[in-house]
């Protein structure tokens, strides 16, 4: 099979930056990247040279897969159009993830959904990826009654321009913030991890309550979990599971420092509940950037590419 | 009635230079300010010169009021000295807050408590002042029948050197932290939080999970918090409850920067928990310096002097 043609489009995004260096350091060769006309002509660390991302550049059939790591705008428009020039499309925007017939994907939880695809995978949310790792084996195990949690979400998160102003302000100003979309009564970014929670452990009913909280930390989302399970499980039990779960590493004192620049969740803090018969308490931390958004799309791709290779 | 005799042991620290300046804005004239012999003979802004912290200069009889933010063992070696020599004693240390017959205040939910006082009043912990004065109002409508915080502490409640670690770091750098002791299984500040809202609540074995975080924020201690009450309550009454508390102020999504500075307790993000019947979502912050600390210390030697001006 020839090597697969890759296009990381939002390329000069925090994400984008990311998943380019990791499509490097993992070998894959044919990559071109995309951005806004803003960044057109711009030449990135690596000597790419970024071109517009247009419905036509992207449609024209030369593509096979396709990273977005833009707004929700801009992937509703562009990702169609990959699609039909013939790429299979890896979305980290909202944009998808919801829909129905899209696979909403964490390879290490429900990665056979991956190749049920219609052309579009979509990437869950950031805080999404590390929660489900953690959930779905005490889930296997002892079945999942209730789930609540409270988010430290780093800034880069939010972008380039929030890790800059981070990096520009004075270290005595850093604050907590609530920066998203607020309905009424929660945040866009608390309904979407508890819907994509659900989604990807395909548990429609699961219930579930978050917090969603922005620290003045660059790069690392730490989230503290109160899991209570159908059947009585203890912390010892829920230790061994996690320490055998594939991408997950246990850490007494897991810091967002820690999770930076590597691949695995950090899960530590693990203890019972003693509110309740069946309680579990943790505290669950990785890289936004690697596994809670570009490493994900790429093992997203990669499972699909493996399949591939094997039917060919 | 004569101007009470004040002494500030500890007034070099952080919570030390808090409880001068708001002794000063609340007009009490007659303070002098101890700390240990490193810092003897320093002169403050405000012109006070720093005597040194024995059990001889404090037990000489010519203290009426000592507020003590000092570490727990020079509590447990000065506090008795303070109360020989004929003073009332609020410790702000971990010394003696859950000793039998030692009252832990917080003035708006057991205010009446500080008039048991033997000598010594305990100053709680600066997550469990904010804490409880939010819980109290939802108790009094509706029983407790479980709480889980997590916080979010800000530097400046592991003092002065932490504050200027944080000034002097590169704001990219900042991290969560878990600084505090740990017993195997969970930190003494999680401990401590849990014992100390049972016991200034009067809820010796109500139920209740911590997860303590520090995070890159000067000064502001936040809590997200889940309470599960006995009746149900909604979150209309719970805003309408906390509206009235005293100390307490609404604010919909509040951070440590709106904290910082003022004597209220901001409380927002007022929710139901859709994961119980009878739950609610709630986040709190305060001034860990000021209610958190100094004020609440002041606010409990207030009371006892206004009881012995209405006593004279």
């Amino acid at each position: 099979m020839p090597e697969p043609r890759i296009a990381v489009i939002g390329a000069t995004g925090a994400v984008g930056a990311v998943t380019l260096q990791l499509l490097r350091e993992r070998g894959h060769g044919q990559v071109r990247a995309f951005a806004s006309a803003r960044s057109a002509g711009r030449q990135l660390d690596g000597g790419l040279v970024v071109e517009e991302a247009t419905p036509e550049a992207l449609g024209a059939g030369d593509i096979d897969l396709a990273f977005f790591s833009v707004g929700t705008g801009a992937s509703r428009e562009l990702v169609p159009a990959a699609v039909r020039g013939g790429a299979v499309a890896v979305d980290k925007s909202s944009a998808y993830r919801l829909q129905d017939g899209i696979p909403l994907v964490v390879p290490e939880v429900n990665g056979d959904r991956a190749f049920e695809h219609d052309g579009i995978v979509a990437n869950p949310n950031c805080c999404t990826i590390p929660l489900t790792m953690t959930l779905k084996p005490l889930h296997d195990a002892a079945g999942l009654a209730r789930v609540r949690v409270s988010t430290y979400q780093s800034v880069s998160g939010a972008g380039l321009q929030r890790m800059e102003e981070l990096r520009g302000q004075p270290p005595a100003e850093g604050n907590l913030g609530m920066d998203w979309a607020f309905d009424g009564e929660e945040f866009e970014e608390e309904s979407k991890l508890r819907a994509e929670t659900r989604k990807v452990l395909e548990l429609p009913d699961l219930p579930f309550s978050a917090t969603c909280v922005r620290v003045p930390v660059l790069v690392g989302h730490a989230e503290a979990v109160w899991v209570e399970t159908e059947e009585q499980l203890s912390a010892d039990d829920a230790r061994r599971l996690l320490g055998q779960a594939p991408g997950v590493r246990l850490e007494d004192f897991p810091t967002p420092r820690d999770a930076t620049g590597i691949d695995d969740v950090l899960v530590g803090r693990i203890r019972r509940d003693p509110t309740v018969a069946n309680g579990l308490v943790l505290f669950v931390v990785a890289d936004n950037l690697r596994k809670g958004a570009a490493l994900n799309a790429i093992q997203i791709a990669e499972l699909i590419l493996e399949r591939r290779a094997v039917a060919a």
